[in-house]
């Protein structure tokens, strides 16, 4: 028995009140309620979603063979697989490791973890660290950076982004924190961090002994050469960093669900690996992911399934080219669009977030996403994406033109 | 911003120093370099392994079949999911409801969360409960009930299973505990709560505003309609309860990551609903399963997936049958095996849980899990399981009845 068995044991059921400082969400359910008011007033108007944060192309073809081929062995006996290891099979972190080589980036594949998602493992990474450590958040934010540190009780501090740094915000030596976000490129702004600027980031992590989590959820979209794709692609970051990568916008699996994190061996804190203390949450309360979607993600790493899957993330850089050459052209400012499916504008003419939602709503018949929903600092700004389909594409910017 | 974003931090990076209360566990290691290194001296010898607590038959035709229908309609544009809920989709939720209908348990379907499995929902449930809880756990035990609250730093007290309560301890009304893990059928001694022993254990869970955690993983084991499926089959359960189920076990799901947790709507503390906090705690730190595996799992409690699985769970019961009948005939004590794939017997002459697994070994080349492994109370006991070949079971048991 670890602990004793003779100990008579008080207590008073208590939920984690940390849940109660969360503040609920409605940026979603106030979207859709305002778009089913509108059609229901104005049932003849087309209305066009660029607000969608959701792959819309099918899974590519070599993936769904494999995963069809994966079906049927696990009905035959000789084929079956149970239960795998629970950072995934080594087919696939081999494939990881190898994908990462081809960005110059050499890795152990012991260093790859198989995970469900990005979103899964940011949240649960948090596991292995004190609940007492500072944590460093850019604003505007992907909120679940934000709200499972909330529910941990940890205390939070915002970095601000604003047109002024082009929403990337730099290192501030005033600041001590312990764990640092960092999502580039970045969801919601499009924003891609160049090399130089993650250099500081990884100097600074370094100087004031802090982990940062690196969120590539969106680094297949990188199109310029010079932009990392990668944070182990600046020196010392194996010290300082753990990487959150996922296959649900490089290759569709937001319904699949594959990600993977890699730990470095060499990421040591406090004389301990975390590599080994990740492994150690992952074996204790997760099962790996299934067989069947190893297989079809493994299929992703192919030259066969980089073609397909390629293919569409240049249907949607193309949509992401005509949305930012629009806004380029009615003199809107903008960043991101260009190496991310993100496009993040300024409302024109000084409206709030939710002003230029209604009035996009009502005179373009299209849909966004307030960038008030990301963070204080997203007031007054607006997120399009790039997932929508290409004809829509064109209608919904040819009607921003008209909006002049 | 949620909290302050003036505040300037001050931190040292701090791993969570709980982990460094676990113990490694060798046990399975430890198994597999014995029966390495005695199989590499005796080439010879057919070695036939009964300790195996994975699942060895294929999965159901109607489950492949769903599977490859779904990858299908995965890469054709207009059948093609994105993002499903966290929680599930509706078609699972109602179908695990519609189970329970037929215990005579009525719910919600959003009362029921579907999840890859129930290792992980079993560790997570924990991130909505106060980490000042009281935790009480049965001894023998399935590790990870401990493993994550030592994670977590909870004060842990054990209850004694032993051959004189049959491994089914009972509430203790000197101890007061906030959180109550029970396992019915139970991993690893395979003793199963009858109705009255379940509604001793509600009693005293509503008397201590306690929660039982009910894992129910192998709930489709239990032949004799007497016994409880389910906790929610007693009354007032759905007040002081949440059920884990699992189809690994009931449908060899255990490479393919689909179980589902209950969190009764009735269910409140500190006047908040933990039905709520786990919806919150799932749509920030989970994406849900996947779609295709969400298929699969529809597709078993179908009444064709339903004949097919209870085809596999026979099986597996008839090994079990052939295992305890050779036990009472020759007059070693055991539990389980009747309602479980687990039947967990006490080492004859007074041996040691390891004294009995090298006697096993080198006598009658069969391989079995010392119970020493899943506790103190343990010792000296031993666990075989069903999950094998018909043909070894039976010349194992040949095997075992030449000991004597």
């Amino acid at each position: 028995m670890p602990l004793g068995s003779d100990i008579r044991l008080w207590g008073i059921m208590k939920i984690n009140n940390n849940y109660l400082n969360l503040k609920d969400s409605y940026l979603f359910s106030t979207i859709a309620r305002k778009v089913n008011e509108y059609k229901s007033a104005n049932p003849d108007k087309n209305v066009i979603r660029l607000g969608i944060g959701d792959v819309t192309l099918p899974l590519a073809p070599v993936v769904v063979d494999a995963m069809k081929k994966a079906s049927e062995e696990m009905g035959i006996a000789e084929y079956f697989r149970g239960y795998g290891e629970e950072q995934g099979y080594a087919f696939l972190r081999k494939a990881v490791a190898d994908y990462y080589s081809l960005k110059d980036v050499d890795f152990d594949e012991n260093d790859v973890f198989i995970s469900d998602g990005a979103k899964s493992d940011l949240g649960n990474i948090l596991d292995i660290f004190d609940v007492d450590n500072a944590i460093l958040v850019p604003d505007p934010v992907y909120p679940v950076y934000v709200d499972t540190n909330i529910m941990a009780g940890r205390k939070i501090a915002f970095m601000d982004g604003s047109a002024a740094n082009n929403f990337l915000p730099m290192p501030d030596d005033d600041v001590t924190a312990d764990i640092i976000y960092l999502c580039s490129p970045n969801n919601p702004t499009g924003a891609v961090y160049n090399r130089e600027q993650l250099k500081s980031w990884v100097d600074y992590a370094i100087k004031n002994d802090a982990i940062i989590l690196f969120d590539a959820a969106y680094e297949a979209f990188i199109a310029d050469s010079t932009l990392p794709t990668s944070i182990y692609q600046i020196d010392g970051a194996k010290n300082c960093a753990i990487e959150f990568s996922s296959l649900s916008k490089t290759a569709g699996f937001t319904g699949t669900r594959c990600g993977y994190t890699v730990v470095p061996k060499e990421l040591m804190r406090n004389n301990v690996s975390l590599n080994k203390l990740w492994l150690r949450r992952q074996t204790t309360k997760f099962n790996g992911v299934p067989y069947i979607v190893q297989r079809g993600a493994e299929a992703v790493f192919t030259p066969e399934g980089q073609q397909q899957t390629r293919d569409a993330i240049s249907y949607y850089m193309t949509n992401s080219k005509v949305i930012a050459d629009t806004l380029r052209e009615m003199g809107i400012w903008f960043c991101g669009g260009e190496n991310s499916p993100y496009i993040w504008l300024k409302c024109p003419d000084g409206m709030s977030s939710w002003e230029f939602f209604d009035y996009l709503l009502a005179n373009a018949n299209v849909v966004g996403t307030p960038g008030a929903g990301f963070g204080a600092n997203g007031e007054g700004f607006f997120r399009l994406t790039a997932f929508g389909n290409h004809d829509n594409v064109i209608e919904a910017m040819r009607r921003f033109k008209n909006l002049k």
